[in-house]
């Protein structure tokens, strides 16, 4: 598998999964894992979700921005691996972006709400797999 | 939820799952997830996977033994965050007790094949959730 196939393919699982793993490393060093809904990319530049502002994963963040994010199909034992460094964003530009109706199930006073945020991934580096063949690449 | 109630669903999440992730923290400190077999698991006190010596993890997990485990259920919305410390073992009894029929596709030289050896993480805290309910516990 080339570099531009795995790319290919790592677009094809993100455009179809409709969650990811974010890993970001906590304040003893471990790494912290949670599933996350699939909103929105820009190709594989760049990753954002949505959360609560008073979740533990904002505290890590705040001081350590480094993160992964994980798409898998465990069916076809396909699976996407991406590294880069965690913008949390409060700015109206930013939650109108990642705004979904009937979130305000998570966030009750809409789009802002303070405890509604968005977390930017900017991705520096990733490993895609299908069956026993894969491909690193940086972004 | 106490927290004996999320430990027992935690079990039972464990026991129902075919894969769940694992995280390590690669050299320049970005944590790096990939799915893996769920074989073994005592309580929530160890869990063992299988591996090749030769992968990337291994290489992460000699610099740096802090690690985590995500086992989720994304349609029914629970999942469970186990961290803690990996120690990689290559002896006889850890080989054979998690050795299962098929392995031969990873590792060809079966049970005493140099590429196996077995992953022990050693579990400290971890947070079980559901829904919107979820607790935080030591081990």
């Amino acid at each position: 598998m080339t570099i531009e196939q795995a790319k290919k393919k790592a677009l094809e699982l993100i455009k179809k999964s409709k969650t990811c793993v974010l890993a970001t490393v906590d304040k003893n060093g471990f790494p912290n894992m949670r599933a996350m809904m699939n909103l929105k990319n820009d190709g594989l530049q760049t990753i954002w979700f949505s959360t609560n502002f008073s979740s533990i994963k904002i505290a890590q963040i705040k001081k350590n921005k480094k993160g992964g994010v994980y798409f898998f199909d465990e069916k076809m034992f396909k699976g996407l691996r991406l590294i880069g460094e965690i913008k949390i964003k409060t700015d109206k530009a930013s939650r109108e972006k990642l705004w979904h109706p009937g979130f305000e199930i998570y966030y009750p006073k809409g789009v802002n709400d303070p405890d509604y945020c968005v977390l930017e991934l900017k991705i520096k580096a990733g490993n895609y797999y299908q069956g026993f063949e894969k491909a690193d690449f940086k972004i």
